[in-house]
């Protein structure tokens, strides 16, 4: 069942010479107030690294307890560390989504079943899909790729005593004012978060776990020490403070219009977005995406492909939402090859 | 048989006002050059990272192929790593030595035997200790917390068609030339090293494996996508280069002499150093050792509590090795406690 490349990601697509729309990353680098504090904790290396004051300060902005907290390298290895961590009698999840729930469940030996959410539906949550016996159960919100936001209601109605509920939250930061989220902690849910996607990060490897305290303990078990390096640290205390939390908010605003710009132009062409956008990417389906995203590489644009992803095929392509100026170029490029 | 701390580390020891000598990082902040490197790679962790480049870093500084080099987030990264991808019918730890492999086999769900090495023999490695039917055998070279280095004919005794014998060689770079190390290539030996000692990055997670590549393949497979990030890998690199390796190999003599300055002060105040210390760091037995501890944090010095490695007790006590100035005074305060 593992007949799709779990391991593709949009990284790989980008390439010397090309506007990268492949990657999710938002900033060109970290804002120059973060790279200052990551060079001043540049002295501090020869310490070895301490998520408490991370711990705290996670807490603090989600209104959880530290216990509730688990800072991890990316949320890349809280996958890993659920994986680890659970023996899943029944793990389900649900897609179009990223892959790396499912291919960290299948290296630690686990059994998959994937719940493909319908292209039909504009891939809207069907709770009705998810098979009653399944104890882990991972969906991502708002879901990479296709963008869709799904509502915080259809998300519970999927929990269950003897389930754990994996919401990837790792782009719910861009969306403005956060709604939907289940950062506040229910019975049987773990969110993951990130912080690469805002604020550029995503060679730092800064990401953590919301969840019930039995659960964190668990994971922590088997978590390599030290996995969360000093400045993913510092960049996690900085990224939490109420300043921060202000700019992503702004950050996000102004995603969403440019994200409404590049819709309203793919749509002017005759593109139609998949779904109802509400992440800082799009799902489109083409004639002959292959060779689209192949011309688009030769005319300089890296867009990520979609046929990775169980539940799409090479006719889908995920575009990462730019700066109006970028996304006009692109348009234009798009218009010359169709 | 978990009846040790295994996860209790030095870096607890410190505190606030200590000299410490707890840690056995030796540098107290990464060389300039480095710190110029890292800042600026700051402005690139938008990306994803990749080890690419610091493995190619690696295979030629160590004479291997790069299919032969596994980058990790420090060595602890490595240990989880073999436990997970392997699965041994009969685990062996030679102790007394750093706790986290017994620790992350511990984690994984495996049996772990420990053959403790004799302190009257000085921590010798005897390859007769260590059963015929181990297929994963763990050996620190030169070991934490003994600082013996066992010659590289005892540990290549210890091969068998059938084991894995992993030599953690953390503190190898620490010793002068590099002698014993089995850096270059055995059949059945994974080699593990960290960068984070002799430059000071604890924080900052770097290290690597050397292994045969189908051992490196099944390593990869279960490693954390992207857990190294870009910073570790940029340091990789730099400390891969002749210039620092001519650094490193200054820094092993230099702290060689600082040791038998120790050692040869520690004598004079009739405080035997066990075994033949060859590392950055000595083990000492004194009566009355978790007392003496207690008195030398109230006179400002954090020394390493030994009892948390199997094999050793509460008069154990770990020294790094410092200075000659930071010697000299912590000998004097020794000596007023004595």
């Amino acid at each position: 069942m593992a007949d799709y490349d779990l391991h593709h990601h949009g990284d790989r697509e980008v390439g010397p010479g090309l506007v990268d729309l492949a990657v999710n990353v938002r900033l060109p680098r970290p804002p120059a107030w973060l790279r200052a504090e990551l060079a001043s904790a540049l002295d501090s290396l020869a310490a070895y690294p301490s998520t408490s004051d991370a711990v705290r300060a996670v807490a603090a902005r989600h209104g959880r307890s530290p216990a509730e907290v688990l800072v991890t390298a990316g949320a890349a290895e809280a996958f890993t560390l659920l994986a680890s961590a659970f023996r899943p009698r029944h793990a389900v999840v649900v897609h179009p989504q990223f892959t790396e729930p499912e291919a960290a469940l299948r290296a630690a030996g686990h059994a998959v079943s994937r719940v493909i959410l319908s292209e039909a539906d504009g891939f809207v949550l069907d709770p009705a899909l998810v098979p009653a016996d399944a104890d882990l159960v991972f969906v991502g919100n708002p879901t990479n790729p296709t963008s869709v936001l799904h509502p915080a209601s259809s998300l519970l109605s999927l929990t269950r005593p003897d389930r754990l509920l994996v919401v990837d939250e790792a782009f719910l930061d861009a969306v403005p004012g956060e709604v939907e989220s289940l950062a506040a902690g229910h019975p049987g849910v773990v969110v993951l978060r990130s912080l690469t996607k805002t604020w550029g990060l995503a060679g730092l490897r800064a990401g953590y776990v919301l969840a019930a305290a039995d659960v964190v303990e668990r994971l922590r078990a088997v978590q390599v020490p030290w996995s969360v390096s000093t400045l993913a640290g510092v960049a996690t205390v900085a990224c939490c403070r109420p300043s921060a939390l202000e700019e992503a908010e702004k950050l996000a605003v102004a995603a969403e219009a440019d994200r409404e710009y590049l819709v309203s132009g793919l749509a002017s062409q005759g593109v139609d977005v998949l779904g109802d956008p509400r992440g800082p990417f799009v799902l489109v389906r083409v004639p002959d995406g292959a060779s689209l995203r192949t011309r688009l590489r030769e005319a300089g644009y890296a867009v990520r492909r979609g046929d990775t992803f169980p539940g799409l095929g090479p006719d889908h392509l995920r575009l990462a939402v730019r700066d109006r100026v970028t996304t006009d170029a692109f348009l234009t490029a798009l218009r010359k090859l169709s």
